[in-house]
């Protein structure tokens, strides 16, 4: 059965955050919240975990699937992602939202198309991924 | 602030699946436990979510950071990423217990390093990604 396009996942790292924004539960909480709004996506329930010594994970499931935010403050490092499905959420907004808010000096955004599409743009690459299931070589 | 490696994050996609199975709440909550067992991960909370007219969404927040599963049933579709941080946890093994489970007829894997590494991984190809954030153009 074909799949239709289902929409865009956004994978971001940010670097060169301040630790106390990253260890402060309810700031990541926050975060979560407007950032589901700037995506023009709406939160349905929101978790969360401080871990110990240090470290926070919060994730949203929206209505257009989910945004989740893990820190490391000892490494000044957040990994971040949004999927969100159909075309009216915009999950690069939000992201640009929390690169400033986390202060992040220095980022990385991947945009991965879900559904129909990741397999087209997978095979359009020239290079390692081609034919490849894994974009690095992995332990596991 | 150099980043260490953090871990590993696979999108997975999975297709041709049973309509019954991918609309059944319990099932997906179940699954996103068996899972994270399989993924040698320790499952701390699990939000979940039946839409109407069909289609469940299932998160969990793990130790070592998240796995989600999104559910079209309509499409035979599932979109499901885990992500999890250090080296013990086997998310490749959650995958293809999902990829059984959800008896897909067809799937797609990627397998993405988070921390330190992402950034070599996407330097060192050679196609539309090198020098790119965008794997494929998207809309928004």
């Amino acid at each position: 059965m074909a799949v239709a396009p289902i929409g865009t996942h956004c994978i971001l790292e940010v670097r060169g955050c301040p630790f106390h924004l990253l260890n402060d539960l309810a700031f990541i909480e926050q975060s979560l919240e407007l950032a589901s709004q700037k995506g023009l996506s709406t939160l349905l329930q929101l978790t969360s975990q401080k871990f110990d010594p240090q470290g926070v994970t919060a994730l949203a499931l929206l209505a257009e699937s989910h945004l989740s935010i893990h820190t490391w403050p000892e490494h000044g490092y957040a990994a971040i992602d949004m999927f969100t499905c159909g075309d009216h959420a915009t999950p690069k907004v939000a992201c640009e939202f929390l690169i400033e808010r986390f202060e992040a000096t220095d980022h990385t955004l991947l945009v991965l198309p879900r559904g129909s599409k990741i397999r087209e743009s997978l095979a359009m690459i020239d290079g390692p991924l081609a034919g490849e299931e894994e974009l690095c070589p992995v332990n596991n």
